[in-house]
């Protein structure tokens, strides 16, 4: 409870507003537009969430305008802002007709402007109070963007259902793979009780419209398996209070041996009728504190953590027996498919980890309870720079599904190294499954609409903590942003997205929208560029798994290999003569990631093994082609700090002095990077880089 | 303090005794020799060190003959076991003439039996206490190996005058590379107060000729740097009184910055007054608590430990004031030489950890004052599995040397795998140096005959803890006993000091002897075959340092490197084409390493790079030497382990339980090392394994 004072400190600083600074409008022209809808704000019915609301209007309004605006529950005004849901016909039935929302889904919503001589109207119109606040939070952004609103007409639904976060914060504090600080929940086994930061975390998801969160992390272990007990469920009750007023539910991460670690029961199988009754009535007890509890999240049968196979039981028969439980409260039980052999031999080449989680889940399509959902990470091994999309998406046509992606720059640079992950998270949006045909993309499986899935959505592993600016790296607030804004609408492009969190961050200056968008849109590449190469993934520090150590899972239980010896390097997942892997794509993608012809560079190694001097559709061989970028990474890494060492004295001190710092220390990374991987390379294959430049 | 009365528990368990366990003697003709003498001991002038001797006698006696003899001030006994120093002349003038003392070193003794008719004495006879004790033990040792004592005439010296011993115990209780346990000082940042137990230790170490003992660790953190304060002396004294007890004299490790960590000053400049004021005052004080206190070790400018470099002052200005303080009490400065850059660059091939100590303290010979000692560790690297002796010794001959091996097994399994270091030890004293023409070995400089050292002898990194049987496999007790063993007396073969172990602590069975003493004597050259091949170290998991990891270390900041690519392997060191390091030796031994043709195949890759194909002496290609050796290694851990499994019932049964368990964890380990070093090699030269074995 000793940081209770904290957050009004953090307050003080840019950096901890993040997208939402709401900077003061310069140009009296925008000013005035905006100035003549914001005098009052209309709200008939007072909600928690209407309320939330209408307080980020009237803060967002008075930091943007310099005024503030006042409220009002009388709908006769000449000029206002309107707070309504549909139930509010009579607010708004005059300019829209109530037809219209048809168009409207459940978090979807309308912002309409009426300019009738004298008389400004802005409504801000939601299905539900969710919408409403959705609504409030587009309007801000527009006037931040500074767009024009007088004949704004819009009709705004989210794509996917499901918005969530997964907080992977453990109770001692620590965030496993955190970036940017300690929890912001939790600290010495129990809640701090800092309400207003976790409040402030909310708005910024809210603002972005994630609509769901998971507070624990998936591992859930001693103290954490008690968040489902009264020792707990009080400040879990706080959390959801919180949470809600902006539109967002709370998950609880469970321990599958709940029943037995919780002192209770000697088993947790799932077909026990004891265990069965368990659950049912931990499901009761927690829904006697938060009402509307969104369910569990569920690691099983993973790296350790136990589940259903400790009783011979399938990992149907083990979601089952939860989704039973939170069934009758309207609960879903989030399954995670991170299922694999992490006790691996090296020596086995037999076992491919990438094959797991299809082999594991695809024969059980259909057996799964309705109110279950699979959570499939992007791609099949683990979050790496680059690896081909799972093939789950679409091999399961009668399963709730939702998709993982992680904010938090596990392998991807850990917040010290730039790295905006949009790009990489759209082109698995986009990626084309055939599992219907041609157009069946991964974004139409988890937005619901290839299979009709009842729950689908996207998920994603959070990359917040105590910093004051969130996310250790101030830049990687783009990656926050840009989740919640591409899985609302995955239509967005990389740039749109990056540009309106550029404005909101750092204004208008052209030259800092320009450096800052150059260097976030050029930051995936260059990441690829001096890590591991050609798709082939890992080549990190075991345990921590920041900076280059080539053999460092090569010898290892893990299943993530590069087999790379003297001649070449690779993984062989074909069907011909390798693992088998790309059969468990639809044609065509089978074939095209079957056949050397078809298989792109970036993802060649993770498909095949093939000599250095394979020559690559980009015409350098694999060697020459390791050389090469390895070397280009670090020049442009360097560029990068030289394009931001320009933005000094543009952009605020202390967010100056956190990217550069952050940057000098990527720049000592892509530098071992390109030496080791350089030097290793080499050695084993004795070729010469065509350049002749310094090779240890 | 809550582990009082944990060693009474521990003396229940045979293991516990070590080679202290006096097992009854079972034939009566052995009974009968020894008994005629053993029913009485004569001590005159009684001091803590005698008692010590008697007590040790009297348990001894009464556990091998089963008859405990009553003690006498009265020398008029017809039979008798008579202790006496030189100044007690009047016991034993009439048999031993005073001149025999001339042949009798400080720490020496005589043991001289005198059977005349029914009277039948046994004279253990020191120039000082010390040397009773030492022939109590040595008399003791002699009934255990169940040798004839009537016509035994013994004059005993120890070769080397510090024979010391080493703790790396933190006050947290744990053991800087301790393998068997937590410390059986310390728990808790404060002592334990288990006097007991130290006090067994001290029996352990007094009865192999241990004179000396430092406390903590070399590393010396917040907590101990406080062990020279009021806080912890008394404590210190306590512990000081046990081990004189046993002619063992306390040193500690201290904080080269004690003067700033301690508040007093804010510089620790050895040339600063101050500074000298303050250690000379410091000193007292210790002295004032502990009058025969032995002195300091001293890390200081190693692996980030604060130095004399700080204040651009060399190791001997660093050294001398200390030495300054501790002189007027006869106390001595322990400097070790283990300095090197730990933050060397991998990319830099010029610098040579293995030329650090040399470059570093050569320059400095005869700058220290008298009562320093240089530590040198046996190899310029770090107690490797093999390495050449360290060409430091015999290159300062004004500068008193003490030569650093390690008991415990950092490098050398650990005590899970089996490993007798004896032979390797052995090796290193036998080395020529030719520091003064031939026959100049490294047994000859640090027992200081050579240069006419004052200061002098071995010190070595202790492998107890506070297991049940202190060192966790009980067989690498052999090496805490053979350490003590070898240096006092270098000329025992290892065979021999491995039977004296084996019978003491297994008694008299043949298979058994026969198959420990096998074991035992295979053991180095098993664990040298399969892990890093032919001298050229490390390979090592980084940290904990168990297990392989071929590129842990090739790719750091430590300067352990092994330099493989696709076509050969090793550090060229040579004074032609690679670092110079061979030029550090005496000739002949500089051109011996110099040359492919004389370097010995067991050193090649530490002293040359060269191609897989390269033929050793041996006739083998360097690569199928890896091969063979690590298919051998594995097939001899079976061995070792199918042939202790015979002794299942012929030796206490908790002892078999726990070396068996350390063979199968060794056989996994075998196994891991086979086949990670040979797919490691495997995939980076090509090259087929003659005999076509699998490789992964």
């Amino acid at each position: 409870m000793s940081k209770l004072n904290i957050t009004d400190e953090l307050r003080s600083n840019v950096s901890y507003h993040c997208w939402l600074q709401y900077r003061k409008i310069e140009e009296e022209a925008w000013i005035e537009q905006y100035q003549k809808y914001c005098h009052i704000i209309v709200v008939a019915e007072d909600s928690p969430i209407k309320t939330s609301a209408l307080s980020e209007l009237q803060k967002g309004l008075t930091s943007l305008l310099g005024h503030t605006p006042s409220v009002s529950t009388n709908p006769q005004q000449s000029s206002a802002i309107i707070l309504a849901t549909a139930e509010d016909a009579h607010l708004y039935e005059d300019v829209i007709h109530p037809v219209v929302f048809e168009q409207v889904n459940d978090d979807g919503y309308i912002i309409k402007a009426i300019n009738d001589n004298s008389c400004n109207k802005l409504y801000l119109l939601g299905k539900q109070d969710k919408g409403v606040l959705y609504a409030a939070f587009h309007l801000l952004r527009k006037m931040a963007q500074q767009e024009e609103l007088q004949s704004v007409d819009i009709i705004e639904n989210p794509r996917n259902q499901f918005r969530m976060i997964n907080q992977w914060d453990n109770m001692n504090g620590t965030i496993e793979r955190g970036y940017s600080g300690n929890s912001i929940f939790y600290a010495d086994n129990q809640f701090i009780g800092d309400w207003e930061r976790i409040k402030d975390y909310a708005r910024l998801l809210s603002s972005v419209g994630i609509n769901a969160i998971s507070i624990n992390n998936v591992n859930v272990f001693k103290v954490e398996t008690k968040l489902i007990t009264e020792d707990f469920l009080p400040d879990v009750a706080k959390v959801a209070d919180i949470f809600r007023a902006y539109g967002i539910k709370t998950f609880l991460s469970i321990n599958y041996a709940s029943p037995i670690e919780l002192g209770d029961l000697d088993t947790a199988d799932p077909l026990n009728p004891d265990v069965e009754a368990w659950w049912k009535e931990k499901a009761e007890e927690i829904y006697s504190y938060i009402p509307d509890f969104g369910g569990f999240v569920v690691k099983a049968d993973s790296e350790h953590r136990p589940g259903p196979f400790s009783y011979n039981r399938d990992h149907a028969e083990g979601a089952n027996v939860l989704a039973k439980a939170l069934q009758p409260f309207g609960g879903v039980v989030i399954w995670r498919c991170f299922v694999y052999n992490c006790l691996q031999d090296w020596r086995d080449r037999s076992t491919d980890r990438a094959k797991a989680a299809y082999d594991h889940f695809k024969p059980l399509d259909g057996k799964f309870l309705e109110n279950v959902i699979l959570q499939v990470k992007n791609g099949p091994m683990d979050f790496q720079v680059r690896e081909p999309v799972s093939p789950l998406f679409g091999a399961m046509s009668e399963t709730n599904q939702i998709i993982e992606f992680q904010v938090a720059q596990e392998y991807t640079g850990q917040q010290i190294d730039l790295c905006y992950l949009v790009p990489q998270w759209k082109e698995v949006l986009d990626f084309d499954t055939f599992a219907d045909g041609k157009n069946s993309e991964v974004k139409k499986i988890v937005d619901g609409s290839l299979f009709q899935f009842k729950y689908s959505g996207v998920a994603a592993v959070s990359n917040i903590g105590n910093d004051q600016n969130w996310t250790g790296n101030t830049l990687a607030q783009a990656n926050l942003y840009g989740y919640g804004r591409l899985i609302w609408n995955p239509e967005l492009t990389s740039e749109e997205i990056a540009e309106e969190w550029i404005t909101a961050t750092f204004g208008h200056k052209p030259n800092v929208k320009e450096t800052i968008l150059n260097m976030l849109m050029s930051s995936w590449p260059i990441y690829e560029n001096y890590t591991a190469p050609l798709g082939v993934g890992w080549m990190i520090n075991p345990g921590h798994h920041y900076g280059p150590n080539i053999d460092g899972y090569e010898y290892s239980v893990w299943g993530t290999y590069h087999y790379a010896d003297r001649d070449g390097i690779g993984v062989d997942r074909t069907s011909a003569t390798g693992t088998g892997y790309t059969n468990q794509y639809f044609p065509p993608n089978s074939a095209f990631y079957e056949s050397l012809e078809t298989c792109p560079d970036e993802l060649l190694l993770f498909f095949h093994h093939v000599p250095y001097t394979h020559r690559l559709h980009s015409g350098k061989t694999v060697i020459q082609h390791i050389y090469d970028t390895h070397f280009a990474g670090v020049e442009q890494v360097e560029k990068l700090k030289a394009m931001f060492s320009e933005l000094d004295g543009d952009i605020d001190q202390a967010i100056y002095h956190n990217v550069l710092e952050r940057l000098e220390r990527q720049l000592k990374n892509a530098t071992e990077w390109r030496d080791k991987i350089n030097t290793y390379f080499f050695r084993k294959s004795g070729i010469e880089d065509e350049k002749h430049r310094k090779i240890y």
